[in-house]
């Protein structure tokens, strides 16, 4: 007989999005609950919901109470989570499901983006007990008023993670409607695989960078709990991603992925007097504009003076522009650059912390491709770079062809540096 | 100034229908607020959507759960009660929408039709202190294990009655799409008048008749507790119904109400041997098969036999039939006799009980528009008959005419016996 798990699944929007798939759902949790695993489930909304509720509210006001907005909202994962448990009890699976405020998912007050403190698990383990399957709802907790909060866009994976951790489950499978990580995006590298392990490092890198498969928080949970976390299809049984502790064998592969980010923009401010605080100077009134600036260069001053360059969305170009016109003069800078069209490309692997090699490949693929860079910035296990926007996919692919792909050159005699 | 009062208003689910309506409601609410009055909301779901749940749960299981039902109708009142605090909150009235499990709303454990035990308004009377309106959601409360329970349809007028008599509330205003209590269904009957005011025991009888402007339970709370109720329009500003303690001079109107109810079948079983026991092995078996019997009527028997007739729902006549031609020879009853098309119509008032002459009256009436009386039932404050389905409208017409109309005779002489 096979081993007796414990194990959370979570489920996205798209899985449980109409009442068929959500039959479908059911029947998928009772095949792991015939095999005699405990199962705690966690859903999000049915697809969809979660933005009706949203428009419903912005038709009532145009900035509605940031508390009553979690309570409204949270309702999607409420409806979705006893749709769940009545189609497992129509196929004779006991199941109960189980609300923030029920668990005590205790968390914060940031509403809207609230973070997990802890999880009230005996409920839950009592379900287990009498052989019941838990349908917990995603996205939602309490404060200690219970007041109702959520926890953001993608909070269900963050609820997932947190969960198997409070459980100590053996694995918190994310179901969802791709077949596992890639190595990089399938629809502009046809050579892109699956991966089968990847680190939380790794994972991190990626999921920042748009490989949106998980939400990053989560990804930070798993890791702080050292929970195993198996990204797959909830439509079929294939094995998809594990997501897991680094192992050895890992650092091996020098690039696990490549990823990009579309729809960048670059600005330079010139001549920015090199002198201590003008850094907060720039960046505090950005931020407070709610602006997230990403990759950040400084290059080596001459003659007192650097120029400071950064990316922004492309979608808050002008709002930073405007802004740091406003600045330019008051710091004695000589003026404000903007490239709107441009793009991030990264290559992520834990294999190039031990190994130099990697970003001169790097530079040379993207050289022989004619691909001008505007911009490095490098973590550990991460180099990204700008590029022209239109050069991105062909970017992309030599990359992952030089790579990753069948004949990716091996890197025991690195040339250029 | 005015006086300042404690106000529960409760709004049903077509005057939370839309955003609009929504909006409407909350400047409603802002004109109480603004007199400097306390006021806790209570709201239904919007217009539709728990049938759209329920839709939703038979689409998953032909028998949904009971406490996952309860579950997901109870987000019905969940999204409007944010939806009322949005919009408070943008016309600047400070507010805050409180549920079940908020305000440990206690019920029982039946799901589907809980009874409420208690309600800690703690919560509430601190919004009070901070001049918020309370937004409280109707129909739902919380079990002693925190499990969300419904209280059956239109339960929030019994959430609103409940809240208003635990805060010790001024009055429950019942704020609906009619405009009060009439005297009898205006689309039977053009004399229909608005009632100013009606006792508690009058309307216990006119609820359960048909005019279901009032959950009855509501009804019965409101008179245990002596909450003041007024049923009024939510759409101005007049003044509706009070439902309120008895008065001295409601017993100088003999009858407040004329109520009617449609689609009724009346049961014969003939001959039934005249022996204890014998009621109860009929009505247990149709008691258990969930079927509700209305009136009940036993003649005096002749030689240790008697006809026993009740009427049931048109809708039950089937499943009755068969039960009782099952218990029929078991019995040693002669036989079955069912018509399946009458009415039930009802006169009601506090004045009957001291004044024998409203029956006398209302068969006299009948007789002369020439409707047959099938059968006769007595209350201390109703008269019921059952009369042939298509002879209803004429009946109620002719009864309020005589007991309610511009030129109702005087009882002062009663005719007849």
């Amino acid at each position: 007989m096979a081993e007796r798990l414990r194990i959370v699944q979570k489920y996205g929007g798209t899985s449980v999005g109409s009442p068929d798939r959500i039959r479908a759902v059911a029947a998928r949790i009772k095949r792991s609950y015939d095999q005699g695993h405990q199962i705690a489930v966690v859903s999000s909304a049915m697809s969809g919901e979660t933005n009706r509720l949203i428009a419903l509210a912005k038709d009532i006001s145009p900035n509605p109470l940031p508390r009553e907005l979690d309570s409204l909202v949270s309702t999607g994962e409420q409806v979705a989570c006893a749709l769940v448990a009545m189609a497992l009890a129509d196929i004779g699976v006991p199941a109960v499901s189980l609300l923030g405020h029920q668990i005590r998912i205790q968390t914060d007050s940031s509403f809207g983006r609230a973070r997990i403190r802890s999880i009230d698990v005996s409920r839950i383990e009592q379900a287990f007990a009498e052989r019941q399957v838990a349908i917990v709802a995603g996205f939602q907790g309490v404060d200690e008023n219970l007041n109702i909060t959520t926890l953001g866009r993608g909070g269900s994976d963050t609820s997932g993670v947190a969960l198997a951790a409070a459980l100590k489950a053996d694995v918190c499978e994310i179901l969802t409607d791709v077949t596992g990580v890639y190595t990089t995006d399938p629809r502009v590298c046809p050579d892109a695989r699956k991966l089968d392990r990847i680190s939380y490092d790794e994972m991190l890198e990626l999921a920042s960078l748009g490989a949106k498969v998980l939400q990053i928080r989560s990804v930070e949970i798993a890791k702080r709990y050292q929970v195993p976390v198996h990204v797959r299809s909830s439509f079929d049984d294939s094995e998809g991603t594990w997501v897991v502790p680094e192992e050895k064998k890992m650092e091996e592969i020098l690039v696990s992925g490549v990823a990009f980010e579309r729809d960048q923009a670059k600005v330079t401010l010139e001549g920015v007097p090199d002198s201590p605080g003008l850094a907060a100077s720039i960046f505090v009134p950005l931020s407070e504009a709610g602006i997230v600036i990403d990759m950040i260069v400084q290059n080596v001053g001459v003659e007192g003076r650097t120029d400071l360059t950064f990316t922004v969305p492309q979608g808050d170009l002008a709002a930073t522009k405007t802004i740091c016109e406003r600045i330019v003069s008051g710091i004695g800078a000589r003026g404000v650059k903007a490239s709107p069209n441009v793009a991030k490309v990264s290559v992520v692997g834990l294999g190039m912390r031990n190994h130099a090699g990697v970003a001169a490949r790097m530079f040379e693929v993207l050289a022989q491709e004619g691909i001008n860079i505007k911009m490095i910035s490098t973590s550990e296990i991460k180099i990204s770079v700008i590029v022209d926007a239109d050069k991105v996919d062909q970017a992309v692919r030599a990359l992952h062809s030089a790579f990753l792909g069948p004949n990716a050159r091996s890197l025991e005699s690195p040339q250029g540096a």
